[in-house]
């Protein structure tokens, strides 16, 4: 769809929401970024995943990328409160197989570093994170953390520092806690984090068509009146 | 038991232990801190309480107050990992009743601001939250937050900034979030954040008590052999 219509429809679809609605939307559009993005590998409890993605949302994170291997990814609604439907999610892997290199080559043709995160000695602290790099955040399954294939497609490691017995954060707290001091970060910067407006027109048809009640009738119905000549009969 | 006598039996049971987990026993004690305190009312996930109990131990925070209400305080080993062995659990109520008034009372008594999080309107940002203040952090059960009673008590409200359609982080994201924020601030302080030696050697103590086997049967022996004179017979 060109562009020209797209805004079109994004305006006629717009009309069916309340204005409280409609400002909301903006209001979250300002403040969704692509500079940093999450990949989850192989997790197992669906309420991490139903937590990391509702935080995803909350920081303003669009894009989530999810590798299947052994564990089929799914979200719990009673945590991620509806949250997975307005983020992207992309899949990877077919519950049998990794598929670290589909997700690897999507992620560097778009322009990521690559980050693992991962409680290991050789991690950096969060502050050796440049935010002037678009960053993609690597979390583990919950036991064993990151496959080897997923450390070795990183550029480095990073972790939290802490002060207990334990080994590790939760992987939802982890993600979040590095999601929190990035996006500080970068809403304090000077750096150009928002979506274009060609990507805000995409994400808000995309939660128009989701809002709006019939909304594939009502597009259905304005591309027929606007292609087709009214009838003069 | 006096504190000489205390110190003693210390010595004594980190006999037992490698050196190499005496000092991280140090190393841990000299992170805790009592100026902060996690208050959780009625949580009913218990994967929550869990990660709850993992942030608080990873960042230092030695003790933790639980009010059951509806809901058995319970923790899920998989998620806490053994984390609430190394915290003070303290609990009210008798999962029939709120007993916030108690908790209430032993809060004060020991000098601490009671601040509530919550994502309302009224909210303060983190900023506001002073840390020359001794403080207990409320969080509410999942679905709807903090009770009235809770409320009530606290001296002021925070809350976490959100960019999303979501109206809140999961419970235990939350008091991460709120905690590395916290702990942070308090550690790069000159305030007297640490427990005293007296606290210390009554945790430590608690610690080797745990983790040495038979200790019951070595201190009842130790004290033993110190209280009685030698057989000269």
């Amino acid at each position: 769809m060109n562009e020209k219509l797209k805004s079109e429809l994004i305006t006629h679809l717009s009309s069916f929401l309340s204005e409280e609605r409609n400002s909301k939307f903006d209001d979250v559009l300002s403040n969704r970024t692509r500079r940093i993005t999450v990949v989850l590998e192989d997790l197992y409890q669906s309420h991490n995943s139903s937590a990391v993605i509702r935080s995803c949302e909350l920081f303003g994170i669009q894009d989530i990328h999810v590798i299947e291997g052994n564990n089929k990814f799914s979200t719990n609604n009673e945590i991620s409160v509806g949250s997975a439907g307005w983020v992207d999610i992309y899949k990877y892997g077919d519950n049998s197989e990794f598929d670290v290199s589909s997700c690897y080559h999507r992620l560097k043709e778009s322009g990521y570093t690559i980050v693992a995160t991962s409680p290991d000695e050789n991690s950096k602290g969060l502050d050796s994170i440049n935010i002037d790099d678009k960053v993609a955040l690597l979390f583990g399954t919950e036991e064993n953390g990151l496959s080897e294939e997923a450390l070795v497609i990183s550029d480095y490691s990073v972790t939290i520092p802490m002060y207990g017995f334990t080994e590790s954060f939760n992987v939802s707290v982890a993600c979040s806690l590095i999601l929190r001091d990035l996006t500080e970060r970068l809403r304090r910067s000077n750096l150009n984090w928002k979506l274009s407006e060609e990507e805000i027109r995409a994400v808000k048809y995309s939660w128009l068509m989701k809002s709006v009640k019939n909304s594939d009738l009502i597009v259905k119905r304005f591309l027929k009146e606007r292609v087709l000549p009214p009838d003069r009969s």
